[in-house]
């Protein structure tokens, strides 16, 4: 394999859940990489981790590992990108930043290739932000359909998986499903809760036979900054400051794949053929949508694949300018690893 | 204890997942009735069920056990309910019936006593029903605000219970955790169908770690039954027979306890304050919303108790007339059991 004068890849945050992800997908797609760098920790450090079939040492996380890297994705906690991703691009690199911490910043875009990949072209900070996972779930689908009927206003509500918690999310889920699996506990009070006991994991209440209210911490007025995410990244993507959005986050006993409902109205009246047509061939965008023959995406299904999938197109019986859709899709990867690495991609394809 | 004079009460499908907890709730309020007779399928006859601390013999439906019936409790399937409600009506009794099969006929009420105990009434045909469990987890809380602030719109999501479609939902999920708990199923694709296989009980598709977007049968333009019956049922309850509602049900891997979010617009602008104030002091209500201290409803802490539980009280940020709530409620009781034995023991009240 030749790969000399390729471009370089960092990837920071390679042993964590996205991280995992990552090596997954740059081992699928074509390899258009030089080297690829794996940064961790410094506690992973010196582990090894398969990537296009072969062993690569995990790096410490330290300034020298950005030297000679082109492009540098990072998935790791805000406070670490907050300093991180500048020294990275101090270095050289172009940063991909999967965290929160340069998502609102004016002078880094917020870029879902199949919605908005111009915006990537304006970096002045040299980072380009990738979005929320929840953000990331519906908005192909909703950027298909604001291009055609031009967006009003969105109502959402989040069936949101455990691995959006990283690992600890999705060993959280499984311990307590052991503890109440096979009983025939979850349906007298306080069952679930004393089963659980405290070891609620990153979770503020039990999520086994559950549904939690809550992803985040507070911010004003009530609001969670997961609702807050949502509202603010659709806003930035879709290039409508001003779009009135409320949304509820709501976590749900599933390991991977993030499920919206959404009541979307648009500035004129919409037909559900237009808008099936529409979905049907947007890039990135599956329609699953015959409930005549039990077709709806699930998260069972949507799980390990790329696109958007939408099911239960419905126009609003009482409100012939908005539509109703469920909409899935897998939260580690479009949700974060896949369309970070897409960005990188296009950002190769340019410094070529 | 001293009964005669007193009224005589048939439960009708007492040996189901409502019937159980109708008998519960029978055994827990003060006794007003005389005789308790316990009706189901013949399949059930002669079975001993313990209500009142007394083991009572199950009688086969037939129409002699009616019989000196003042008023009829039935939690029966829609066809069955269509046949034998008439008869027991027939024969001298009021019947509160939890199907669907007359809950929109413009002769009968729809009655949620703490919204609109005036309703059963007028009961032309001697049946008075009770709404479906997904409506009746929400309308306790909406009837209060609608009473104060005026409802003019309604968006709504739902995370519904497996309780909802009987001993056979409870049954099909507890038996697909224990397939799928202790594995490191569900992150792959395929998992959870694999695990599960064509076993999915009353659902189309499988429930443990994951959600489905379908409740009920196909309806017109690809509407659900269940998403129907709460637009119709809270049109008919509240008495805003043209309100907008736009509704998508879900269902979650939770045995009991049905949740949901609510997008609700109103007349006027409207303050979480107001809000706050009026869910506080309304009968049947819990407001549960301290997110700063971890204070939020969810099933778990829901399941077992009579009231509906308001958490996450907040304003749209992008419309002062409208707020965003989240709301729980247990759907085998105020959701079906409780609100048909409060309506009995109203009627008891009347008739004495």
């Amino acid at each position: 394999m030749e790969r000399t004068g390729r471009p370089t890849l960092a990837v920071v945050g390679a042993t964590g859940a996205v991280g995992t992800v990552m090596l997954e997908i740059l081992s699928q797609h074509a390899d258009i990489w030089g080297e690829i760098r794996l940064v961790a920790s410094p506690r992973s450090a010196g582990r090894k981790l398969a990537v296009r079939g072969e062993q690569v040492e995990v790096s410490a996380l330290a300034e020298e590992v950005f030297d000679g890297v082109d492009i540098a994705m990072f998935d790791v906690p805000d406070e670490v990108a907050a300093v991180w991703a500048p020294i990275a691009v101090a270095k050289g690199a172009v940063v991909v930043d999967n965290s929160g911490a340069f998502r609102m910043d004016p002078d880094v875009p917020l870029v879902v290739p199949e919605v908005n990949a111009h915006a990537a072209r304006r970096r002045p900070r040299g980072i380009v932000a990738t979005p929320n996972c929840t953000t990331l779930s519906m908005i192909v689908a909703l950027g298909a359909l604001h291009a055609e009927f031009g967006l009003r206003e969105l109502v959402v509500s989040s069936y949101q998986a455990v691995s959006g918690a990283g690992r600890a999310g999705v060993d959280a889920l499984r311990r307590q499903l052991s503890l109440v699996a096979g009983t025939d506990l979850g349906t007298r009070p306080g069952d679930v809760r004393r089963a659980v006991g405290d070891d609620t994991g990153p979770f503020p209440e039990p999520v086994a036979l559950n549904v939690v209210p809550w992803a985040g911490s507070l911010r004003e007025d009530g609001w969670s900054s997961e609702e807050m995410k949502v509202r603010d990244e659709s806003r930035k993507i879709l290039g409508l400051p001003k779009l009135p959005v409320a949304v509820t986050c709501v976590r749900v006993p599933v390991l991977t794949t993030h499920s919206l409902t959404v009541h979307a109205r648009f500035e004129d009246e919409v037909t559900v053929e237009g808008a099936r047509e529409i979905l049907a061939t947007a890039p990135g965008v599956v329609l699953f949508d015959n409930p005549a023959a039990g077709e709806f995406p699930t998260p069972a299904d949507v799980t390990g694949t790329d696109p958007t999938w939408v099911g239960r197109v419905r126009r609003a019986l009482d409100d012939p300018t908005a539509l109703e859709l469920f909409v899935c899709g897998d939260n580690l990867r479009k949700g974060s690893a896949l369309n970070t690495t897409q960005i990188a991609e296009s950002l190769a394809a340019e410094t070529r």
